[in-house]
């Protein structure tokens, strides 16, 4: 994937601090509100920033290490969900619903056969998903790169349907396994910090999911700090989708909704491969997996929610897109001093 | 005001969770989310909680005490941002109109004759705002009275119309001022932790302001306990106004969102008179002023959002509604785990 995201530009930051200041209310008084609005004003170069057609964008995918016993959930629970999300009965279904999102679900290799499924995305890069990192690589080079670029499709054909603005999601089984050891590769935080009950390991099976992953480390001696390497080694095929996705919707100058503890993962990846892609990332909220505040402190970044999620599925980013909306209202509808004959400070 | 709120019944509870449990996420992963739907749903008596017809009620009042110095700015301001909201150019028109709910603006003793006015909620009580407590009692046993039932009125008209959740807002130079004399009195917590820089005094200000503010205390040797004489003596017509609007709103079973500092102050008086009337309240966010963490500490809630904002108006009741309407909205569409198919935990 040849991707090249430059870094927002800055020209207009003055001109936008002056229009939030001169809004009919006290300077900074709409707190994170008011760096959100700097924010998307200058992803998108407009001092009348905008969030149009937001989608969510669900990838999908099978981890062999599942059946190792990683996660308090059976793996045909994949499938299952992917078919609840198409169905129209999943937590990310009735949130994005509210808050007047479109979902878009992709399989990224889930080990099922949908059949002919018109609203499922076929970017599925393995039949079987991902090999078992307990014996070697979870995925080839090529598969690795198939799946990334799979992402990016998708993330520029909903740029196509005039979306600007994708918060990102994902299902699997076994998925918070695989962001532990993305997370512990690619920040250096202890295992041990990055490692969590993901969706309600007890203590026994905690301690089961931490010495399996010591023992994924271990099986691979001659470790490699690059990314991608890490990526194909740990990862599954919906977090390499979700990295391309990410990486080419920031090319396009989209806003990047970022999720919980596996979509940061992700995305750990992608700001290896291109640093610049963090100016276009709003990060929804910091979920109840507690690798995913390593992940933020790494990344230096608050995020916007702190409701003590741990779903996935994107159901914090969907939270999140009524304040970006917000952000937009307030920027674009609000009087100023001078407009409103409002009397300015004493 | 003869009120009667009873505490929400709990015979629902367990069904509720149950309702919950069985949705197809594990036990828990949507957090406060789910805590919220379950207050919701004990709230409105049903498993199956909705926000209908949401307003935003903010009510607007000047301060005698404005006149000697307490805010950064002059009190022609609280007239010129009705005028505002009348004319959609405030923040909370931007962020009620961007969440979906109504905004009602209620006159409760602006010291402004607005003229024929059809929008605005004529509940003034005095033409020249309340007198300065710095002198003697902000308001008469009466016009304290009067405030209050006008509140109680808007928010039974407001149910009528099929509204069953209100959030509250105000607007009222000086009324950070009064919100931390009321504070202090109702929470007993030392004055200096409770006053802040409101709309945005510098240091030297805020010194004054603090000065102020003790002399108001020391004018009133005699000091009450009794919320009411408290509210009298330092309220605003605002404050009495939203306290009235508050009860009826408990009484008749309506969720009540709460803003920040002011009408925070305002709960104080209310839950006072009626404790039970916390039962009906989501708290919608932390205020960046400094006193608004003393009453939440006081009342032992933790609100949804932290976005350091310090505007009043009901903004941040505004921004909390979308979490609402996701509450409900996962309760209603989600499937279960049987409804959809989906294996449960191993």
């Amino acid at each position: 994937m040849h991707i090249h995201i430059p870094a927002v530009g800055r020209t207009l930051e003055a001109e936008l601090r002056r229009k939030v200041d001169r809004k009919t209310k006290p300077p900074g008084s709409l707190g994170r509100l008011e760096e959100l609005a700097l924010q998307l004003g200058l992803i998108q170069g407009t001092l009348s920033p905008r969030i149009l057609a937001p989608h969510i964008l669900v990838c999908a995918g099978d981890h062999g290490a599942a059946k190792a016993g990683v996660s308090a959930y059976p793996q045909d629970v994949t499938w299952q969900m992917v078919e609840n999300f198409l169905a129209g009965g999943a937590a990310i279904n009735a949130l994005a619903h509210t808050a007047g999102v479109e979902l878009v679900v992709a399989d990224a290799g889930v080990a099922h056969d949908f059949g002919p499924c018109p609203n499922l995305v076929d970017a599925k890069v393995s039949a079987s998903g991902t090999a078992n990192y307990l014996d070697g690589p979870a995925m080839s080079t090529e598969q690795c790169a198939q799946a990334m670029a799979n992402g990016a499709r998708v993330a520029r054909d909903l740029a196509v349907r005039g979306c600007n603005a994708i918060g990102f999601g994902e299902m699997g089984i076994g998925n918070t396994a695989s962001a532990s050891l993305l997370t512990h590769c690619l920040t250096g935080a202890p295992l041990v910090e990055v490692v969590g009950r993901g969706t309600g390991l007890d203590d026994a099976g905690l301690a089961r999911k931490h010495a399996l992953l010591e023992q994924a480390l271990a099986a691979w001696p001659e470790r490699s700090g690059e990314p991608l390497d890490v990526l194909a080694r740990f990862g599954g095929f919906e977090i390499a989708m979700l990295a391309g996705a990410m990486l080419a919707a920031a090319e396009g100058g989209m806003v990047l909704v970022i999720d919980g503890f596996i979509v940061t993962a992700a995305l750990l990846v992608a700001a290896r491969l291109a640093p610049a892609i963090l100016d276009y990332c709003v990060f929804a909220h910091r979920s109840g997996e507690p690798g995913h505040a390593v992940q933020l402190a790494h990344l230096g970044t608050r995020p916007l929610l702190d409701l003590g999620l741990r779903l996935g599925e994107g159901t914090g980013a969907a939270l999140a897109f009524p304040l970006l909306g917000a952000a937009c209202a307030f920027v674009n509808e609000m009087a100023s001093f001078e407009s409103a004959g409002v009397s300015d400070k004493s």
